[in-house]
């Protein structure tokens, strides 16, 4: 019999938890942050090598699955994790986000939200209802409700009206997922708000009233400047319930993991390192290091000797420079490596830090090395 | 004391010769294929990827590396090995193809050829005696001596033309190469001489006379249809030596490997397996498999269920299907890794087959399975 899908904090630290997620697939360590398999693949790396980095839980992009290879067709084979040959724990989002960042034609209505497809053309309807059903068909072990993310800055009355619609899509996803519920399985609501602390702070109490499984901050990462972001994430926790996970959603660079987790968040993702890996910079203990720079060109050190994983240590910057300046898919695939290596390895030191009762020592140390910068280069 | 270069055969079975090569780096068990490393890298595969299809050498491109990085560079940095992170043998070619092949202006003279780099425009000088120092500062195992290759169908007082000038380049080559000569590194000649028997064996006396430690061929696969390469290669091969390794330079196709091993060949290389992978196609035991076709969508099979190599098996064809229609760098990575994993299996499988006295019976079951092709479809 399959456990039911708990969360436990295990140590704090100020505002700072460490935790276990348990799902079917798996446990998984909080602070967390998960990789981005947008079209069922952490773009360019094995599944392995996405293990071999420290990762226990992907995401997944519900609006590309949908649309290709579509989520019957998902199901039919087995479901995402057999899909894509990833048998660990798998989120994905309700495809809400996408529909309103890539579908240039779409049609909001209470019902929910209806766009042309960008691979063919198609008009594609998604409801709550039809989020939830997807996410199932997939087989997702935690599933996001579908809700509606503004970009900032935004008036008021318009983040107010998407906050509430918001609400309503959160319901109804959740009684959606209660038809079809699985034990094990989970639903996370969304708090939305935009950079409005008293909306964010009624959407968390409308969401904790309606309850579900963990609770994600939405809308943030989306234009504003990281102190807002941060204000709203500190005034949003402080709405929500200890007892649950909280997922701060597209977050962020290394500074914004050690600041939310500060704060009081146990997840995230985002595509910034295997994004920024494929064009090219490497983020390290040294800082963010960018290898088309020519200052890399004669160095044989590795990116970060001390680092435990071998895409980090065992290629030279020169290489890796080379790599990068050729355009050659395998610097594509190392820097994505290093970069998640290194966002598992700063997870991982944040955990034992909160452990230890020094995560501020373990910040104040990382922020310390980053701003010392990169290595000197080597003389001439 | 590094052992000198040697090659030994081991079993013959008709023309077919298992064998061994030693280089400073290494064993290569022959019959031999070499993946192709273009630019540094086979194109998105970490090098213990590679290793783990099977592959024991890889083969680099002069012409590509001395643009970029530089011979130069890369010796300061430790050479081609320590560079790529590959420590077993490395053959380079000696980037007279590629002058041919992708530089639009150049000269050709006695001296040598000037071209104008695509990279940055600007002219440079390779000679038989630079070709050499650069593949000294690489330090790769085996080095080629300057040729010019010409396309066919070619005139014959062209193709003998060129086919002489290559002779004097070839001595030219030996003449530098023993000036820095260092135990168990090797040269190899080129035979050239077009569709032309006669000049063919004339190009292979004279390469013998003037002595090189195991001798290509070239200026095939460059147009002409199969059965004119294979007489070539015949031809040619009974006017090598026995106890010097015969290398068939860009060949080819699984079937062009069979028939060349039957015909005397040890070496290959090709970028077939890799390009092929890269715009989604298989090479298995069932022949070639086109992965963006519609007929794999749905079907839940790996490629080859009795590869030995995970790639192979631990992936549904409606995954790589996915990846292919997807264009998703994962899918490149996958059936780059199959594909030469494929060719190395094919390889393990003659060295075993001629060691056993049943190269024919081995050559035929393995058509005999391609000409079944692939698996029925599923039932819809």
């Amino acid at each position: 019999m399959t456990a039911p899908f708990s969360f436990s904090v295990s140590a704090t630290d100020g505002a700072a938890r460490r935790g276990e997620i348990v799902t079917p697939h798996g446990k998984v360590a909080t602070p967390a942050f998960m990789p981005v398999g947008t079209q069922g693949t952490v773009k360019g790396l094995t599944p392995d090598t996405v293990r071999e980095t420290g990762a226990d839980i992907l995401l997944g992009n519900t609006y590309h699955l949908m649309l290709r290879p579509g989520a019957e067709r998902v199901a039919a084979l087995g479901g995402l994790h057999s899909f894509m040959n990833w048998p660990l724990p798998i989120l994905t989002d309700s495809g809400g986000f996408q529909v309103m960042s890539l579908s240039a034609l779409r049609r909001l209505e209470e019902k929910g939200v209806t766009f042309r497809s960008h691979l063919d053309g198609a008009m594609v309807e998604l409801t709550p209802e039809r989020a939830i059903e997807i996410q199932a068909l997939l087989g997702t072990d935690i599933s996001m409700q579908l809700d509606e993310c503004l970009g900032l800055p935004a008036k008021r009355d318009e983040i107010e009206r998407a906050m509430q619609l918001s609400l309503r899509w959160g319901e109804r996803s959740k009684r959606a997922f209660e038809t079809r519920a699985r034990a094990g399985y989970a639903l996370f609501g969304i708090v939305q708000g935009g950079d409005d602390a008293g909306l964010r702070r009624q959407s968390a109490k409308a969401l904790v009233d309606t309850g579900f499984d963990g609770y994600a901050i939405g809308g943030l990462a989306v234009g504003e400047p990281q102190d807002v972001m941060l204000r709203i994430v500190e005034e949003t926790t402080a709405a929500l319930p200890k007892a649950s996970p909280r997922y701060l959603m597209g977050v962020g660079t290394p500074d914004d993991l050690l600041q939310a987790v500060a704060r009081g968040i146990d997840m995230f993702d985002c595509v910034l390192p295997t994004r920024n890996g494929r064009h090219g910079t490497a983020f390290t203990r040294y800082g963010a290091i960018n290898l088309a720079n020519a200052r890399h060109a004669n160095d044989n050190r590795p990116l970060d000797e001390q680092s435990a994983h071998p895409a980090a240590h065992s290629y030279s910057r020169a290489y890796l420079h080379h790599l990068t300046k050729a355009n050659e898919l395998l610097g594509q695939v190392l820097l994505s490596t290093v970069n998640l290596a290194y966002y598992q390895a700063l997870m991982a030191g944040m955990r034992d830090a909160i452990a230890a009762g020094r995560f501020d020592d373990f910040c104040a140390a990382t922020r310390a090395q980053w701003q010392k910068g990169d290595l000197p280069p080597l003389a001439a």
